[in-house]
């Protein structure tokens, strides 16, 4: 049987104040009232019945995942007593899912972007699945073909095409640098490494147990024993799926082949404010404004009110800033240095205390 | 006897949104917790007993002025159904004084000022009730000395000194533009016009008898009658004191003279934004910053964080820039825009309602 992972379990900082140490960007409900999970569980529609979906959340943010997805069956939400990079959550989910169905076959999904069409998306899985199923040994990943060169993400550079829409991997790259990410995007032949994945979970276990043996036996473990997780959960070594398996497995050298499907999608990782504007609508002097605001004489700014409708956000005289208003904190920052927002956060971190920050 | 009426009933836009229809200037907690008010009150200590400052506001601003006074005796507090200018103040409370003391001799004083040193100011008071009970039907205004040509106070034009220190005044003049007021500073005849004044209850009421006959009988019914003050003091014309009884009386024709005292005071009305910020301490890139805030590579930046400790105000990137977070809104403009606020609150007022406005 077909199975679908959202894996929900990141943090960050480039979008505080919006995202904070208790609500990861992927619970914030950004869009019209649906956060990015939502997104992700509402892109799944018609792909596997919602009681074959699982989630692979933090469980300090299981809470926030029940009230935003109702529908999912009680007993398909895993939550992770601490992060384990995303080595923890594809093991640990796979097991699980093995544990209860010794075919299962499951696609890894995130939940930190806004895809679409969601019906390319779903093809995309579909074919992915055939796949998993169709070759031996086999574990898939999504490639999505790039539209720039992003110096952000990690590419995979596709050889021979084995199947009808399917390629074989030859490479995994990191983090390229501007040039050497122009050359893959010229070539044709490297695709940004979207970090989904499908597989049969007797695969990926198998890869594991060859890789990193005592990893595979602890997950196998606390798949049967539920009431070990917290003891267990936390001996993980932190390490991503990428560097643990991916890499070594697509030398060819570990018995299994490491397989990609294009996703030919419009793809945001919404990871900064400035992409996050990209998909908000704008007003006729290119303001992007979410909540209560007022704005007089305002150009190319993006201002978000989350605080509510009994506050106002008020902009006079101002271009190409970013003003962000929660709760806890305000920011207002230049847009062209919104990528220092990290470096923000720490000095309040250091200056007000974690809970600001 | 001597009295002190504190003034305090105005409002204004200009420090929005620290100041809003409910709470204006003269009763935010602008200086260490102390509002504008509160200032006006103990700059008094040592001029008259408590018992006989009185303050005159309005009825809304009743609680809010019990509070920041607990040492103001209850009957002190006369409390205006409605604003009916300057007029209405000083014409009601010199009635009330005069009912309670025929001999009463009263200083008008404002309260939206910081003035420093108090001990100047309370000399110049002396010398204004001095004279103010050795000159026969004399209205006495303090003047300030300007320090330069503001064309957004009034000004009055002495003439001969009548006793040390103490000058009759020729002629008040409106706002000036900038060129007369040039001329104005530059001759050294010309002063501000306070808009503080110091009299015999009796010497202002007959003026008012002589001058407007009808508005000094309804005052005086108010003064015997305090159960009418609902009733009455709405049928009240709202015009200022200068325009109704200063102005004629300066000319010589109504049987009274008009001096002024001067006040070499450092002085500001704390009228907007940047005359606030001169008054606060600010850091080594020469941001003003009040509150919880962080900042991160700003500088000659306004931010006031209202909201209190549970809340930052983070700016990164900033420069010449004003924000100001309170609970109702949050205003970021650039600081060379900031007089426009008037036009910022009319918008926020016609979009978002008058309650955030």
């Amino acid at each position: 049987m077909r199975y679908v992972v959202i894996m929900a379990g990141g943090s960050g900082t480039r979008l505080w104040p919006l995202s904070r140490q208790g609500r990861p960007k992927q619970l914030l409900e950004l869009f019209e009232g649906k956060s990015l999970l939502r997104l992700a569980f509402e892109r799944l529609e018609g792909l596997v019945d919602v009681d074959r979906i699982l989630v692979c959340t933090g469980r300090a943010y299981a809470d926030d995942v029940r009230a935003q997805l109702p529908e999912l069956p009680p007993g398909n939400l895993l939550g992770e007593p601490e992060g384990r990079d995303s080595l923890g959550a594809v093991a640990w989910s796979s097991a699980a899912l093995q544990e209860r169905d010794p075919d299962a076959v499951v696609a890894m999904v995130t939940a930190d972007q806004v895809i679409t069409p969601a019906e390319d998306f779903r093809a995309s899985l579909r074919i992915a699945f055939d796949a998993a199923e169709q070759v031996s040994n086999s574990l898939v990943t999504l490639g999505v073909v790039p539209t720039s060169p992003h110096t952000g993400y990690g590419y995979l550079h596709r050889a021979e095409e084995v199947l009808p829409g399917v390629f074989r991997v030859s490479e995994f790259k990191e983090k390229p640098s501007a040039d050497v990410a122009r050359g893959y995007v010229d070539s044709g032949e490297y695709w940004w490494n979207a970090g989904m994945f499908v597989w049969r979970a007797a695969t990926l276990l198998a890869q594991l147990d060859r890789l990193r043996p005592e990893y595979a036996a602890t997950v196998r473990e606390i798949a049967r024993h539920p009431e070990r997780l917290d003891g267990l959960f936390p001996t993980l070594e932190r390490i991503s799926v990428d560097y643990a398996v991916m890499e070594p497995a697509s030398t060819g050298d570990t018995g299994a082949v490491v397989l990609t499907v294009p996703l030919t999608v419009a793809w945001s990782d919404v990871g900064g404010y400035l992409s996050y504007a990209e998909l908000l609508p704008s007003d006729d002097r290119g303001n992007t404004r979410s909540g209560n605001t007022v704005s007089l004489d305002s150009s190319a700014c993006i201002v978000l009110n989350m605080i509510g409708p009994d506050h106002v956000v008020a902009t006079l005289g101002l271009e190409g800033m970013l003003v962000v208003a929660t709760k806890q904190a305000t920011l207002v920052a230049r847009l062209d240095d919104a990528e220092r927002v990290k470096q923000l956060v720490a000095k309040v971190s250091e200056e007000c205390g974690v809970e600001l920050a």
